[in-house]
């Protein structure tokens, strides 16, 4: 019999509890051996919680219990987390956690505390979908080329709603605040910071590679318009925020920003709240895993399939992605280094000349123009549209700069990147 | 060290020993030893293969050399390859197939004897998609609702193809033919026995069922006609060649046949020749898996996968699947017992009475009509396509024969049942 100590009921944890106890009887065939969840830690015992453990404040009641096996970290934040951690892998203790921003900051230093002790953490990426057993197991003979995800769902909802249904930014996101996808203050979502964990963490599996929210390209979807809805349904494109690890040569591009991206490629057909993870291997070529992002049954699925799998085996087993390469020495690409098409919407002036200086503008830093369509405004303006052919992200913010200061461009250039 | 031979070096059997050896970095790191592909078997020494290990005509080089520590089978057919796995795993060695007709007569035996002895499949079910793995480990707090998968990449790639450039059968199964997707003889892709073989060995994972082929329903894709084609389009309807797993009570619904299905649902937007396989939890909700279904390399990457899972575990894990539901008798659901939508293509001469006489069987047959258009056709005769609301196949069964002697019915009915 293994035990299993939640630090953290609310809406995951209260789930971890019940489905252990509600499917107990094919979870126990398929662990092996009875998995029994016996207390939980919250901070406030006088709130009604849908769960039938005992539950405590003291968390010490879990990390000094030696017969607690199993640690279910679902507390939220980092630093209490991270001290909480430590501190059951020093007792030996296993650990499961669903805490993207712990591991974004904590995870090799985690990883490397745990040694052989079971440090697992499938629903911090996407909630339900099993990408980070696939990384391990299921894609574990290929080099992994690429990866794009659409793993923050309150985006995706909004941009879905967006190019389905022509609502507005400030339109969609006030419903969003309504129906409790996003947050009163929505930056952490709406901003790519909670994808920009997950990528990290993929990343980390995919390619060994160490960094910080703070050394990638984290950009949000908050100066989506309509106008560049327009243009993407016009033009058969759709509109995603996407997480991207990508492997070039030995440097590895981590990037977090809204992408213009073919209707037809599987990942842009990934809408409203799900996630959906594409994985492109050098043998098994384009997969792609696709669920719910979030929710409490969802994500404690893969909290519970952890825990069946600290069962089944004891110990860790060795983790993909620390040697991903071995003897190669792969770094993080500068993100001005990164080589992509490119979307420009600029509001300029519909008079003669405008167009050969943007033109020009544009030449002089070697960027060459694939399409462009000019759509009139109200007043004397128009929207100049276009795409570029691919470029360096280097000289294609100079240009932009460039285009600010030129005095044919009104207002701020939106630009967005286009993946293909 | 692992020692691996290859029991028959195709098109499969290259790609694996290539990828031990490409790749042998990353696995040698991933699996935690050395995996060597050190012989395989052909039945032709003289044909040119891109392989560098020994080749050899007599399996007995494998089978009784006890340094040879996983034997992967990829010969095709079934009794050859059943008396050569069952002969392996008595020398104790873990074996690795990807050979779906092998498994769906005999799985459970062979798993039986296999006992503690790894014996693995993943590449049989959708090539490189991971779904085995899924199943076994991903989803493994989950009761399986239900599966729906498009399992066989020719029927897929027919039926694209039909719809969207509106290419008759007959023409797009020669293209197919000469693509090089579809066999001489077609049956075994068009008539829905390959997604059958895959889909009884889904069902013994996630239900432990254990039925055969001639147990279940299977129809191909050989009668869907241009005017059903139309008619999905008009409804935004898509047609799959699904195979379909589901729970209803203590009964297991197992199907292979061509549905309706909204163009909405994720399943439906799986085009070509890509496989895609759609996993209900209980816990998780849908979850979707999606890649290539075959193909030398990405087949062999789940071969391979299955090799470093064996080299990291040394013994089998649990097969979920066994022990699904302890205690539960569950059985095979009788195919007249099925309930599900139609869809009916009558062809009818245009004259009154005739529509009074179809709603009259229908009616007697318990079969209410949910939606229903009239479209003429060359000389008097008119397409009288229908939808039902849900009914038991049996019914609709008995009413398309009535409907067939009716006198009013002018050929042979077209049915497609209706996937939710």
């Amino acid at each position: 019999m293994l035990k299993v100590g939640i630090i953290g009921v609310g809406t995951v944890g209260t789930s971890v509890a019940n489905i252990l106890i509600d499917n107990k009887n094919i979870i126990t065939a398929r662990a092996g051996k009875e998995i029994v969840p016996t207390i939980g830690v919250v901070s406030n015992l006088g709130k009604k919680r849908d769960v039938s453990i005992k539950l405590t404040t003291n968390v010490d009641e879990i990390l000094e219990d030696d017969s607690i096996d199993i640690v279910v970290e679902l507390m939220g934040g980092i630093e209490k987390p991270y001290e909480i951690v430590k501190k059951a892998l020093l007792k030996g203790k296993a650990v499961v956690t669903a805490n993207k921003a712990l591991l974004a900051y904590h995870r090799y230093e985690l990883q490397e505390l745990a040694g052989d002790i079971p440090f697992e953490f499938e629903a911090a990426v996407a909630g339900g979908i099993p990408i980070i057993n696939a990384l391990r197991d299921g894609l574990s003979a290929n080099h992994i080329k690429s990866i794009q995800g659409i793993m923050n769902g309150t985006c995706n909802y909004m941009l879905t709603r967006m190019i389905n249904d022509g609502v507005s930014y400030n339109e969609i996101l006030k419903e969003a605040q309504e129906l409790g996808y996003a947050e009163a203050d929505p930056t952490f979502d709406v901003g790519g910071f909670d994808a920009a964990h997950k990528l990290l963490i993929l990343g980390s599996i995919a390619y060994g590679i160490d960094v910080k929210p703070e050394d990638i390209l984290i950009e949000g979807i908050e100066n989506i318009s309509n106008a560049d809805i327009e243009f993407a349904k016009e033009f058969e494109y759709s509109i995603k925020l996407l997480g991207i690890a990508k492997k070039v040569g030995n440097e590895i591009e981590l990037r977090v920003h809204p992408v213009l991206i073919s209707e037809d490629k599987m990942i842009a057909k990934v809408d409203g709240v799900m996630n959906g993870i594409s994985v492109v291997g050098d043998k098994v070529g384009e997969t792609m895993f696709y669920g719910a992002g979030a929710g409490g049954d969802a994500t404690a699925s893969a909290v519970v399939a952890n825990i069946i799998d600290i069962a089944r085996k004891g110990k860790g087993s060795p983790m993909l992605g620390f040697e991903n390469q071995p003897g190669e020495q792969i770094s993080l690409m500068p993100k001005e280094n990164i080589r992509t098409k490119y979307y420009l919407r600029l509001e300029v002036s519909d008079k003669s000349g405008t167009l050969a200086k943007v033109a020009t503008i544009l030449g002089d830093n070697s960027i060459s123009i694939e399409a462009m369509m000019q759509k009139p405004l109200k007043s004397q303006n128009a929207n100049l549209l276009l795409t570029t052919h691919t470029c360096i992200e280097r000289d294609i913010l100079k240009a932009i700069k460039e285009l600010e200061n030129s005095g044919v461009v009104l207002s701020k250039p939106s630009m967005i990147r286009i993946e293909a």
